[in-house]
């Protein structure tokens, strides 16, 4: 008897090395990566039916697995191959895209030594999300400035990637409390870092900054540091204080789950007409249009989920073939 | 056809309502246990056949629970007879037994609201183990003081027990990679915290010093502070900075996956003959001399799982029925 074809329409996984719908990934609870949030990963997104500057995320990837001392069995062109193959066989035109690496479990009973773990690889594809929902996207974010300080960089560098989001958590629940979207954290210093799951920019004139320290170096970010010139924006990477954060003309997050996302509240600062700014949402447009346009842009071989590249698909917007 | 029974002496696990062999204990990919590590859990042992301290770990773990504001599905009586029935059926006299709550999968695909989670409880008992290797503990840990601070207690509260070990798991590598045994970590400030999964203590004169920040509150911390009055020793929770600890006569460590670990080094400091002190190794045999007698016990009825603390059983040690 045929077995049942899995159905990937909700999201399909790599686990230990075979496909599997998304509702049956998991990790065993003994797992490092669980019991000690040890495990680093990547998140790229798929829109029209391509990766976006997937080759960016997989060198992200490779450094924050060197930053972990974290050895997946499989290479980068097997990890490329596998998230590939997970869109292919989602049939997604527009999904996100994990790809993790977890310390794994202990080949030595009860050993507290990482080097007895085998590390591992996992990968998913699901249907699009937005970080921040579309509709709040729309009127524009509330974002609270969290009295929870952000890890220190000492403790925790922000530039590999993790789940070691306890004081992200905190900031989240702080700020729904109070009838905010979501929150954003201050380093001890008082500088501005980032927010869970987002970088931030302010506006100010004509000078786009995004803060120096206490973030991730998201690819969003990267993307509309980019963009900037192409409507006579200056980019800039600079400290950004609290105060700066109040007198900014407006204010707007990135991230891969969501792209540019408009503010138009910070505690009780109100931007412009309490609606997203319009240098922000230029921006916004821009960004979605060079998607539409082939930028940066890998397309799926969805025909044959085995080949998810297929030879000669790769435009010329994609750094490596 | 029967099922054949299913194999619990390698540990037995509770998922989603069901008992299972530690090696099928899975989470899903997307619970936010593991991809924020929004968790807490706690661990308690058992010897001789009984828990050791189990309504005191319970205390902790709803403390953890209101501090991450999570609501497992189970009361607390009935993760009290979750836990007994692990390991009145994996049979072990010896074990380590974990409890924890995950924030979950959120009920509405693609939310970022903690409250649209439902959360979870598992839990499970594995044969006992220590967190420093027994012949280690022999010879006394060689323990280094990391470069890598302990997460601020502003950003992280170390009491409520937690997985975000980003830090602890840095001083490890740090630690191994000069060859010592683990590691211990200071704050912010230069005062001493804990090390991955143990707390410090030193021993000057008759005076038994502990942290008295930037530390889980140890139940087995707890038991020494306690027992220091039966050998005549005074004990103190206060600060300990860097040069107290090389000033030391001794230092030890304790934890559950351990009890009281003597050391013989701190960086380049050798404390007394290079072997575990005289102190350390009394406080030891006592800390297990009264699991012998029975101390804070609640034995586990073996013969049927289904009422793992039968009526009766409960000795005067335990606090509650």
């Amino acid at each position: 008897m045929s077995q049942p074809t899995p159905d990937f329409s909700r999201g399909a996984a790599y686990v230990n090395g075979t496909f599997v719908p998304m509702s049956e990934a998991k990790i065993p609870l003994g797992d490092w990566g669980f019991t000690r949030s040890d495990v680093t990963y990547d998140v790229a997104h798929v829109k029209h039916g391509g990766f976006f500057r997937l080759d960016d995320h997989l060198d992200r990837f490779e450094t924050s697995l060197a930053g972990y001392r974290l050895t997946p069995p499989v290479d980068r062109a097997q990890m490329r191959e596998i998230v590939g193959r997970c869109v292919a066989l989602s049939g997604l035109r527009e999904a996100f895209v994990a790809m993790l690496s977890t310390r794994g479990v202990p080949r030595v009973f009860g050993s507290r030594n990482p080097h007895d773990c085998d590390n591992t690889f996992y990968a998913y594809a699901i249907p699009w999300l937005d970080v921040i929902k579309p509709d709040v996207q729309e009127r524009g974010a509330h974002l609270l400035v969290a009295s929870v300080p952000r890890f220190s960089s000492r403790s925790l560098d922000p530039t590999l990637k993790n789940y070691n989001w306890r004081d992200l958590s905190r900031g989240v629940f702080e700020a729904l409390d109070s009838g905010y979207d979501t929150a954003l954290l201050l380093d001890d210093d008082g500088f501005v870092t980032e927010g869970p799951g987002f970088n931030v920019f302010i506006v100010k004139g004509d000078v786009v900054t995004t803060p120096d320290r206490g973030a991730l170096l998201g690819i969003t970010r990267r993307s509309v540091l980019e963009l900037c010139p192409e409507l006579g924006l200056e980019p800039r990477i600079a400290p950004v204080t609290f105060d700066d954060l109040m007198e900014a003309d407006e204010v707007f997050t990135t991230t891969t789950a969501g792209g540019v996302m408009p503010c138009a509240r910070v505690n009780d600062r109100i931007y412009g007409n309490d609606r997203p700014g319009e240098i922000s949402l230029r921006l916004k447009a821009l960004y979605w249009q060079k998607h539409a346009e082939g930028w940066h842009m890998t397309p799926v071989n969805y025909d044959d989920p085995e080949r998810p590249f297929a030879a000669g698909l790769t435009p010329e917007g994609e750094k490596r073939p």
